[in-house]
């Protein structure tokens, strides 16, 4: 274990606590003190350090994933809505998101043409609606059509990319860039934000105009 | 104090908390057991309710987002980075971010012209980028610029947007589109991924050829 531990850079201790969470299957006996760890063992505590500090996932939503690679629905589409699931931070009753918010989510599946279940995805979208509307700066629908340009974008590069033709590493693959592609593109729009607002505020020293008129 | 829970929908309790933390400013005492609330405490206590509920900020980053509210800083410029700064979920420290991680930040960023300081954005954005090679899925430059790509067309809207002739409305503006528009992006992104994967994976009922090649 200490080998494993060293091998990872993750605290024995660590190693421990995942082993007794069973987020780690336990290692092949070889005498009443040692156990051995080989290779896959280090692969899947390298994906539990990665969910866990830099996704920052729950164990217990950890364990979800973990289970979702462990065993890959059958259906290669429903991958990603377990996916989703599991990775949902949090799952808003439906109930408790107002009609309003829900009609106008409907409303904006429907000019997409999106096929939708009203699964995590669809509650937390219409949480965000009602929260922007609670806070006093309701979205429009021109900002919404403009979001949803740009995600599916994305995600027809995303769905383009998944390898489909191997399931375990199909949900390896969308599990892990859907944790960490996620504060990658937050951090790029406020990159670009930041970008876009020193161009076009300061004068700016690119192509832009002085004038925050697009 | 109870009209303007009933008027909030906060329950008491969480009303005085807010004021002991010093997030909602006292009322006008009108004698030694009653206080007088205006409109403005009515406004505060939402935002910080949505702050708190849906972005899911902590009391103290609230503070923060309050205070850069409260004093919106002399450069409209500045303004994004100050709320950037305080929406941080966590900023890393630049040192525990690898070297690679770090120079590919930096090419990226030269690659698409983008101003930066390497503040909590840039931060988030290595180790973004560090967590996907430790999940040995690293991304590609085509996928960052894929990204970067997206996350600009956004951030252009977004800053035409901002009503910068008043800088009280343009912070609230900023820094409640920042913490709120984040969940709405990536649950679009989510029902994009469904929708796409749908319609290539089942052969479709919409415009897409039924096979993964876009």
């Amino acid at each position: 274990m200490s080998e494993l531990s060293h091998r990872s850079g993750v605290p024995v201790g660590t190693v421990k606590y995942y082993l007794r969470e069973g987020l780690l299957p336990a290692g092949r006996a070889t005498s009443a003190t040692q156990a051995q760890y080989d290779d896959e063992h280090l692969q899947r505590l390298t994906l539990i350090r990665v969910l866990v500090r830099i996704g920052g996932l729950s164990i217990a939503a950890t364990r979800q994933v973990l289970q979702a690679i462990d065993h890959p629905p059958a259906s290669m589409h429903s991958l990603l809505g377990t996916a989703h699931t599991a990775l949902a931070t949090r799952t808003e009753p439906l109930d408790e998101i107002s009609p309003e918010a829900r009609e106008r989510t409907d409303q904006l599946l429907q000019r997409l043409g999106w096929q939708s279940v009203q699964g995590a995805a669809y509650a937390q979208l219409a949480v965000a609606i009602d929260g922007l509307a609670l806070a006093g700066l309701p979205a429009t629908d021109a900002e919404l059509d403009r979001y949803a340009v740009a995600a599916e974008q994305i995600a027809r590069g995303d769905v383009a990319g998944v390898p489909f033709d191997s399931p375990d590493l199909a949900i390896r693959w969308v599990v892990t860039k859907t944790v960490l592609a996620e504060p990658m593109l937050l951090a790029l729009r406020r990159l670009a934000q930041e970008h876009v607002s020193a161009t076009w505020l300061t004068g700016g020293n690119g192509d832009e105009a002085a004038s925050p008129t697009p």
